[in-house]
């Protein structure tokens, strides 16, 4: 933490600053000489709400100068966190790609479109079972027999699950089902959820929050971390924008700058960023463009009929056209696909 | 629903549209005549999915006529609800003040503090024993020990207690002792947690979450009502801004849209809008100036020494203070303190 | 500048790194010593790009330690600017009252407000002659007719008169008929425009622009400033919010920090900020319990006719209503009206 | 536009509004019937402002159905607009490639960039003369002196120029030398300068302001075209964010969207929208594979003695290498390099 004085800053103040950096843990740094007017101020948490200091008499301004996110930081791991499940791996040069509806609607429904997700080559088959929806009139999803239905097609042809958890008291039994737990963009910092599932050895999808900076979004992935589970990635999926026309807004500059501040892989959702199918094919070929880590996708094979977010589900046609195209990219981006 | 057509729209893409729109169970009018261009649709849930008719060939744009949200509208109900508990009415001409720590820290601290807002006039002790934050480092409150420590705190002073609840796990638990749940803005679309709250009796005021439109912050308190609890208040507390200087942005303007749109009563929490404790008396003092039905503010009698939001709490000579500029504030827009 | 090296720094970056910082004019400060990690940089410009020390190898993080602002900063004028024109005095306890119809539209019309102005004690009209439009198929206002019939208008009622100027090329003309210039939101960055501004002596209003930080907002006056024009006030209306209902979201936390921050008046405009008359008198009474130095307020005898924003325009007796509020709340916070 | 009714609405409010409607000149249309809540109203110009409508009583809310911008509407011209100049298009399936340093320093300094600039097969050489800073006490740039080198770099490497124009009085000057003139995000809405760009015939390319919406955009660019230039092109270079991380946020999404509702070409400008050189790489391919009809990149031999913006032009070999990655992902959205 660096501590600029004001201009008019007394000896009796700094005397009470220096009393109050003891008290919180610091170790005290010379002032730069020259202009007296900066203190460091070493060792206390990470998390020290530096406003602590900001509002002493004397003081001009505060700045942090570690990241508030430690595990999560590229400075505590050099090397990509690599996230093996079965013969998956997540986080190398070979793109992830996960597609399926944004529903389970019924096991003829799972059952087709996993069939197209293992053709297209993709190796994880998504779906919800437990909806979190703005509307309390809106479905709300299958729940367990959903849960059921996914795993029974989703082993059917070789692939993994994703599916997303709600709360703490249905980890055990959707962890009983999937392979990956996904943590919806609303419950980004639901912490109780995310604490839990740290406590978990499962790995995790954090979608980021629509109005999360990328260090919330971070600091999140910490709890993950902090309690004993490594095996987290990232998921960008839009954030806030002002435009009616941009409902939501693809942060596809997060994927290089997380990739700079983190180990941790991003995925990228251009089916929820984009919001209307139309988008979706040039927001999935930006994000690999930008380097992510892999794809969501989401497909339907007869959109109209789609319980939720249908509108922005593929066809199953324009999807496997776009896994072409997809190749090309990744490989002027040193991936595969 | 009002669907406008394409300029070059063909017949049969009309045809193929009034089908899909009896299909989801439309009624469906008139074209407007002059320019064969408008369709109206009525008759759907309030939540139906107008992009599934945007997607359509012929169709140039959508425009829901309904709100979505229908319990917590005005159209809905035209009084404004008030909430009692006890002898205290929450949404009259009498302001509602809430006061009190950021977190219980100990029971010497909670009476002192209780004290001073029962000295203040305030009717309702805020304070938080299970604590969201967003570093795992940090304080995460008493848990029950807090809680028991309020209760005997607010009984001593003969003050109502509200207090957060951050899981379904913790209904009962919180629930049996605190008179009013406090719903985060971290958790304002935790809708697990607000449908369990919406399925008890007891008030609870739900958080404006920092990127929440207020329509969706309306369908939130929609599920509390719609699963049977009409004791709901809102609370506006600041919305993500993109400057440093304001790192929430206080959104006053929410209050009279609010009071137009929907007849629950909105409290604001001027000391996490501000952050610093310099800003609050500004805030609050502009908070009832725009209608605020209440006010939720921070204070603690050694804010250096709080264990969390210490900067943005009041002592309690410079609350007492406010209090008095509050006054006569509120007998300017024809309320009372 | 403060520079946080990287924990792997070499002894060979950060001899490079202390050539560029020679090289920039920097004098440079021992290390804090513990861990040597921090090298403090003093004696630059205020605006220099802090990035060009952010891409050298070895360097983690680098910190401004000096806001840009200078001549517009609270450090380099302690008291508050007093803007004086004529008898009316413009940054002290007296409340600045400016009112007057978005665009002079004939001569009947603003000679009726002016006399409505007058009555309400106000002291400064305002119309514009010159209009700024999101679209070019809209009224764009009546040139130097409308100036002509304004200053006729401000003389016969005695009152002073400000009006917007939109290009370098009308200076010269709208500085001859108006006591004030009035910078748009859209211009608060045509710095062509407001570098001549600050050449001459005519006092300025700069209005925020609808996505500037409050930082970029008094970087704008200091081209004011720097260029000789002392006489500066700010206007708050609003800015770019996500949020269709509060299209613009009136920013009142800037108040009380751009008074922290700077010596220069803040004055709000709740017509703009809210956009619909019935949200106009909340806000304008919010913005002076927030301690804004004065209000700009729209409004209409017939708003129905008016031109140009007609729908945020207040009818004088509501107006005149609002005043006797308003007396009331400045009382509050130590104002007169 | 559509009008829907309140539920309570009196057969006296509905005279009011069809006597308000007629007066604006819009034709009426039968309401649809059933539900006797909703009027259609035909005819009046794309830019009235529908809250004169909203105010009046029994009105629950307004649509407007059509776009306010016409002429630069995909319905008002199908096929894309392809800017000719000299033997260069821009705006067919050969990207448009522009590159250049942020501001001209010297002779040296653009004719070497020059250079570079052609020998990658870039058409069109960018650098600033004048140049809008956010601080009054930055470089300003070299004015005339400044477009002198420019054009006899540009000549003699074959190139096209494009250069930016910050106020009216410039436009001859500036004009007389480039072959297309830039306007900066922060002018987008300068009315007055664009008014008088679309009186000439060179081409303009509107950069999209940080807060802009799309339809801001659109409307601007609407400016240009109703004053007779329909050589317009856009250029998307980051909206503002709350995140430090991604100061501004590359809204690549606006590129589709900006194709379907628009025929104006739109160039991509990840210098600016990334900030740092490192990022630049990633945001270049995303647009390419975003569907860009060209990007503008910013290069410098020697960017750590660059006179502004340094810090995010690329290194000729950098440069050199992008543009072969580039020219894969051009491919594999069906256009050329």
């Amino acid at each position: 933490m660096i501590i600029v004085l004001r201009d008019n800053v007394t000896e009796e103040q700094i005397e009470n600053l220096k009393k109050h950096l003891n008290k919180y843990g610091f170790e005290i740094c010379e002032s730069l000489g020259v202009q007296k007017r900066i203190i460091g101020a070493i060792g206390a948490k990470p998390d020290f709400d530096t406003r602590k200091i900001k509002i002493l008499d004397g003081v001009a301004e505060v700045h942090r100068i570690t990241e508030p996110f430690t595990l999560t930081s590229r400075n505590h791991q050099k090397e990509n966190t690599v996230i093996k499940i079965k013969d998956v791996e997540i986080g190398t040069d070979q793109l992830t790609l996960i597609a399926g509806p944004c529903s389970v609607e019924n096991e003829e429904q799972i059952f087709k479109l996993a069939e197209v997700v293992a053709i297209s080559g993709a190796k994880i088959l998504r779906g919800g079972a437990f909806k979190p929806r703005s509307s309390p009139y809106s479905f709300q999803g299958l729940g367990e027999e959903g849960l059921k239905m996914m795993r029974k097609a989703a082993d059917k042809f070789g692939l993994l699950m994703i599916t997303e958890v709600l709360e703490v008291g249905q980890i055990d039994l959707v962890g009983s089902y999937t392979d990956i737990f996904q943590v919806g963009a609303r419950n980004m910092q639901n912490f109780s959820l995310i604490k839990e599932l740290g406590k978990t050895n499962k790995p995790v999808m954090l979608k980021r929050g629509i109005s999360a900076t990328i260090e919330d979004w971070l600091m999140s992935a910490e709890y993950l971390l902090a309690n004993g589970n490594k095996n987290v990635m990232l998921c960008e999926r839009g954030i806030r924008s002002f435009d009616k026309y941009t409902k939501h807004n693809f942060d596809l500059s997060a994927i290089p700058i997380v990739h700079r501040k983190s180990h941790l892989p991003v995925i990228a959702d251009p089916s929820h960023a984009a919001g209307f199918r139309d988008y979706v094919p040039a927001m999935a070929r930006a994000a690999v463009a930008a380097g992510a880590d892999g794809l969501m996708i989401e497909i339907h094979h007869d959109p109209e009929k789609a319980l939720s977010d249908g509108p922005q589900a593929l066809l199953p046609a324009i999807y496997m056209q776009l896994i072409e195209e997809l190749r090309i990219i990744a490989g002027a981006v040193g991936k595969k696909l």
